[in-house]
């Protein structure tokens, strides 16, 4: 019997309160109005941003709230309006969309949407400006527009990649975020050249997928650069083959990378969100052609500062969002790299839980331990 | 009789020391040496850089010098190992060279030539560490391997560009420096689409000279920012059709421009050195594709600062040197576009004097009554 049009109940993990361990409870799902999609989740796994905005430190809490946007699913049904989109069509989430009508989706360059870009503030859907989750009546607030720690959930459009349904969606689902962010900013934004060096400031996943980018380019040098030595035994699986760990020097490592590639690095990619590091990676490329990307978020009172000189000197820097990715646009392309065996994802995905056991996810990054933890959502 | 080979007697505009009238006089002029070129220079236009040097304010000062590096010329006579030269061809010496074996040569992206990169600093030929200019056995220093107030002078053969012989020295000489720096910041480097917005940051000959780049670029919105209103209606000859002057409001210019432009325009270029100029440049561009350069050069304590958010939401920020043009291989092919008229160089010449007036070019710029004022050496 088809449940389109109808109330849904399932299972969701929901966030009560900042900090605390979610708890998997049966809530109600509304249909979905307006250029809205609801979707089957399959998969998700945890990312980092879900982690921050759980913890809600130094931010406005918006609770109660079912986090997650890493995911794939399947289309269950569609709303008015939705003509891209029909059951069975499996998807990806994204937490930034695509409404292919602004003045930044028209442009060939930006991929952030007026309409559906971030918004880590709003719990409900532009439509109506009301949540679709409810328990005993009460509403359940959205995240990032997708709240993919639910069986099923309800998402605008823009924000869903329709992808090859052939993929497979236990591992697809990490491009919904982490990985895209860090291998476009390699392969979208800094664009090195099969042969040319390049810094990669912060080995997490996001790093370990701007170095998988590195390694598609065909860079020889892919220097990884982390405060934590630790990780740059796993990073070699992903074409990391020189590291620097700034803490064994007593120069700032700009000079040290400048030092050891004979002037600079052709391109760097800062993950971290650190500002020193991001200076750093900036100030360690090359004078002449040296590009650096700034990927990692910043704290809200940092301020870059470098001497203008360093740019004078024909060096670049650009920022990137989300790896310049136009969701729907793009995200298809990139899962066929991953079923053509160009990209490599497997290696990214380090545990896996079942929904039941969704705070070992937390658990397991907090620790350290997972570069990526995926949900199994039905057993 | 042929003059190669031997020293040639000619008449030079000497510094005797800073600040003071140049002088005519009568000067020795050796023979180029292993991969120099000795040349008749036919007309010289006076720069900025000239005068700034020669006001030595705040630098170790080299006197007597000959200064001057805008300029065309017809070689005289090679030196040992010059093949691309010989006697008769149509030359503009450039202050920076290309020695085409560089890593920055061999670069697609780089004109700093590790070679014949500029060098204000240095006096001398590279080839022996001597000058080839002298008055009474005494050395006269040159200038950024230039030195063109002469009626004859030695460059290295990588600071010479070959250029069509049918070109009018009086009206390319201009190419030597200004005019390309600013030109080749828009056409190399901001390279703006057809019908886009730009911002000038001043409206000196490098700022019309970006200008005209735009203008030549099918920019529909060439917006001049200067702090002296006068500027604008020469500026409008170029292209320039909308005007700010950050005087005129009580908030930043960046906010003005971005409320202007319904965000920010496409692109930048910063033509003045004022630190906050480079600043109010990188922060007046469009959020998602928005790209700035950096042209003007800053003071030695000057700091670039800004918030990383200005970055991470997809804006570029670049510095250019010399417009990214690579002397020797590129300037051909400019001196071609104003044959075929597609760029203007005579509005660029507001003024012309004979080698004797040589100082009233000095007052010309000093009342920033000229753009450019061309020095015939012959009459």
């Amino acid at each position: 019997m088809s449940t389109a049009g109808r109330v849904i109940k399932c299972k969701a993990a929901v966030a009560w309160e900042a900090g605390k361990p979610l708890s998997i409870e049966e809530v109600e799902v509304a249909p979905p109005q307006k250029h809205e999609v609801r979707l089957k989740i399959l998969f998700t796994a945890l990312c980092h941003t879900d982690v921050y905005f759980w913890e809600a430190k130094g931010q406005q809490p918006l609770f109660p709230r079912i986090f997650g946007h890493e995911a794939g699913g399947v289309v269950e049904s569609v709303g008015e309006g939705v003509t891209d989109l029909q059951p069975g069509d499996h998807v990806l989430p994204v937490f930034t969309g695509e409404c292919k009508e602004c003045t930044h989706c028209k442009s060939e360059e930006s991929n952030m949407c007026d309409l559906l870009r971030i918004n880590t503030d709003r719990g409900t859907m532009l439509n109506d400006g009301q949540s679709r989750f409810s328990k005993d009546g009460k509403p359940i607030y959205h995240f990032v527009g997708t709240s993919t720690f639910s069986e099923y959930t309800v998402c605008h459009v823009g924000s869903l990649a329709k992808v090859n349904p052939a993929a497979p969606l236990d591992k697809v689902c990490v491009l919904s975020c982490g990985i895209c962010t860090g291998l476009g900013a390699t392969v979208n934004v800094a664009k090195p050249k099969k042969g040319s060096s390049i810094a990669i400031f912060g080995l997490g996943a996001v790093g370990l997928a701007a170095a998988e980018g590195a390694r598609i380019s065909g860079c020889s040098r892919i220097i990884g650069v982390d405060l934590n030595s630790n990780r740059f035994e796993e990073a070699k699986k992903f074409g990391v083959n020189e590291f620097v760990n700034p803490k064994d020097y007593n120069k700032p490592v700009q000079e040290v990378i400048a030092e050891m590639t004979n002037g600079g690095v052709d391109r760097s990619v800062e993950c971290t969100g650190s500002i020193q590091a991001m200076i750093s990676a900036f100030e360690c490329v090359h004078d002449g052609w040296g590009l650096a990307v700034l990927v990692g978020v910043p704290n809200k009172d940092d301020a870059f500062k470098t001497h203008p000189m360093n740019f004078l000197n024909e060096r670049t820097l650009k920022g990137t969002f989300y790896g310049n990715y136009k969701p729907r646009t793009d995200l298809p392309g990139v899962v066929e790299k991953y079923m053509n065996k160009e990209l490599e994802l497997d290696k990214f995905i380090t545990h896996s839980v079942s929904f039941a056991d969704i705070n070992k996810a937390f658990d397991l990054m907090l620790s350290g331990q997972s570069i990526r933890c995926v949900i199994r959502m039905e057993n």
